[in-house]
């Protein structure tokens, strides 16, 4: 959902945001989207729902052409390449992130041994995907933020979590990726200070007890029942 | 893999189709795309590798804008809507297609109502996106062939194998929905019929033994393997 906003606030597009209750969604939201899924965009005159947060990020794109920044490289190549690693982020990145912050040990003697798998494959993913960076940057694809920084910015900011909850994200300081990982933290460090993301992101207080739920797995939203079952994000 | 090689031959874009053993990778693939991912395209001039079939999609859209058929609409809203289910395909109906195919049940008592619930849950992912279609088609946007239809048509011509393996596919022939189903079948009569479907499509018999393994669930693709794991589409 932040990322929508994210963009909308990047773009600079006028727009009513509507905060819902998940768990009891008005009819405000229901009448426009029969399956309430959030966010949901509403286009102005006609309105008319788009779901799914990609979806509406290449909308705003596509529809708003004239504002910037441009959130994909102009040459179909270029665009392909930056699609293949949005579509890493929600198919690899997000849901390696939930399984580590909800991984519960069956037993005890899974407790460090599994919790440390779920770090490294998350670890794992992010690395993979820090090695397609522009080398300089400081964004994804160079000096200009885009669609694969606005699509993991949203849990970027929030790795916290881990130190709070599952005993650190365990980034090595040097080491035989110490580049790689030289190049993620400045990635971070671009995104932590954009004013957009600033601007969207409440304290920490405030989304403790919304982790805490999620870190002891008992969350019910459908992203963590989709973690819990084994599925991917729905 | 079809679905990328249905947009060549539908777009006329010449090409050179390479076919591999996924099990025994030869470095020619592997050279282009070292996590040796099928299908992947290689670019004309300069070669470079693209993978992700819709990623790919897209990208044969872009690169090449004066070849017909145009596979998304022009406005911005109706191309988000368009991606929306092509998604749905993507992200419902196909992983339930397998897990319906490669569902095996954990005890007797389970062999008929596990069976039916798979059925059942497929069955409704194909309703939901049906009830999107355009009133008459025959496809799912109108008049012309467009990504939505090229995205599920390799699975929609292989719905025989439910027949062959878990005793019919089951949809109803009038009853409450028979509306549907009747926009239903037109469309599959329009896929079915379409030159490059035929054209890049063999005889069951060929693939019998393939799906053959799945029905069974001892089969080791990728996608066999996630399904197994109850993870989504790799």
């Amino acid at each position: 959902m932040q990322r929508v906003w994210l963009a909308l606030e990047e773009k600079k597009i006028p727009y009513q945001y509507i905060e819902v209750n998940p768990y009891n969604k008005p009819d405000s939201l229901l009448t426009l989207n029969p399956r309430g899924l959030v966010p949901t965009l509403s286009t102005p005159d006609p309105p008319r729902p788009l779901y799914e947060s990609t979806v509406i990020l290449e909308y705003l794109e596509e529809a708003y052409p004239d504002h910037q920044p441009r959130f994909l490289p102009e040459d179909p190549y270029e665009r392909a390449r930056a699609r293949i690693w949005i579509d890493y982020v929600t198919s690899r990145i997000i849901p390696s992130f939930h399984r580590f912050l909800q991984f519960q040990a069956a037993d005890a003697s899974d407790a460090v041994a599994g919790l440390d798998l779920a770090r490294q494959e998350f670890l794992n993913h992010l690395k993979v995907w820090t090695k397609e960076m522009h080398p300089q940057g400081p964004f994804f694809l160079g000096e200009d933020i885009s669609l694969p920084d606005l699509v993991l910015a949203p849990w970027a900011v929030r790795l916290w979590v881990f130190d709070e909850f599952k005993g650190g994200l365990g980034i090595p300081d040097g080491g035989p990726d110490g580049e790689v990982w030289g190049r993620w933290r400045s990635w971070l460090a671009a995104v932590e200070s954009r004013k957009s993301i600033k601007e969207t992101t409440s304290d920490a207080e405030h989304y403790l007890p919304i982790y805490k739920r999620y870190a002891d797995n008992t969350a019910q939203s459908e992203l963590a029942k989709a973690t819990r079952s084994g599925r991917g994000v729905p």
